[in-house]
């Protein structure tokens, strides 16, 4: 898809760095670990960081921001940002410096999930989207998913933007004796490191060490 | 400031984790690359990443949603939240698993500054903010001053929310096998790489290579 699919969804700033592909869409979704959610409170705007996972047609999130949007009401509009930073660009000059950079927004309304299957599927989901356990530990039981607030989001109104490469600088100052280039950012997971507290005797599971890019 | 500064400052959930000490909240500011910025538009809530700076009574943000923050009058209010991701907290059941992280959110009125010099001391304060910068390369032009927007927000209304440390699981499951820890999370900066067209002599700013942690 090379056209938005909403007005609200068009990226004004930068259009040639917009992509609306699901393909794009999904691949950033898929290596951030945190999305930045965003809603209207009675006191102006308010965005928190928090979890999530996605399966092809919704984005699923839990905790503090869905009981705020739970206790709002249903059919709220939010606004769902992911973002990976991926290397400072230093120009010639500092107006034009620039960050390289992948982000998706998505706007839609928020849904609970109510019925106890659908919830149990989209908290594997949340659970297993950074790295895959949700299979490992100690089952959630009824208790626990009766704790638990579920909101699901369309993936339907998302775009992408994406900007990579050296810096842009204007003709003039290209001759000039200014550094110009990248310093590359990138998110690393390190070694698992056991709870003082664990007394069993299992090793550090595989999918634990599996270092996502 | 154990206190929260206003009532829509205060951490409503995981209160024990919520800090409204200035250094604190200076601190996790300083070491984040981007900002999550939040406003209410006629469409719903919109999220962006931007750049940003502070001071020691502001952070100040330019570009994208300046622009759209500009176009929506003045004296709209913002959120502006910061956040680090440190580890994925693994518990013993999905239930309790979590993530240590240090955020930051910023509530207040947006302002648009418009005398020149303030401009310019707010943009060097943002391009200082991640690595200094600002005096490396071609000074700014008026030229260029003229085509930047840049606001303010204050930090009066900021609170931050840390977690650290092992995962916290039931009683009951302590016994248990399944394996309990934290997986480190880091953000690093690379090897600057050297921009394709650049044609001068000098080597990497010092600055470029001293890579916070």
């Amino acid at each position: 898809m090379t056209e938005a699919p909403s007005p609200r969804t068009k990226v004004r700033r930068g259009a040639e760095r917009a992509d609306y592909e699901h393909d794009t869409i999904n691949a950033i979704l898929d290596s951030a670990m945190i999305a930045h959610v965003g809603v209207q409170t009675a006191d102006g705007p308010l965005v928190l960081p928090m979890a999530f996972g996605r399966d092809d047609t919704n984005l699923y999130l839990h905790g503090a921001l869905a009981n705020h949007l739970i206790a709002s009401g249903t059919g709220q509009q939010i606004c769902v940002t992911v973002s990976h930073v991926d290397g400072l660009v230093m120009a010639r000059t500092p107006f034009h410096n620039s960050m390289n950079y992948r982000s998706v927004v998505i706007r839609g309304e928020a849904a609970r999930i109510e019925e106890p299957s659908e919830q149990l599927r989209a908290l594997k989901i949340i659970t297993d989207h950074v790295v895959t356990n949700w299979d490992l530990g100690r089952p959630v039981s009824e208790k626990d998913r009766k704790l638990t607030r579920v909101i699901s989001v369309p993936l339907a109104e998302a775009s992408a933007k994406i900007r990579s490469g050296d810096p842009i600088d204007d003709e003039e100052d290209m001759a000039g004796p200014w550094w110009a280039g990248v310093i590359p950012v990138s998110t690393v997971l390190g070694e698992p490191r056991t709870a003082a507290d664990y007394s069993g005797d299992r090793p550090v599971p595989d999918s634990f060490t599996a270092h996502p890019g």
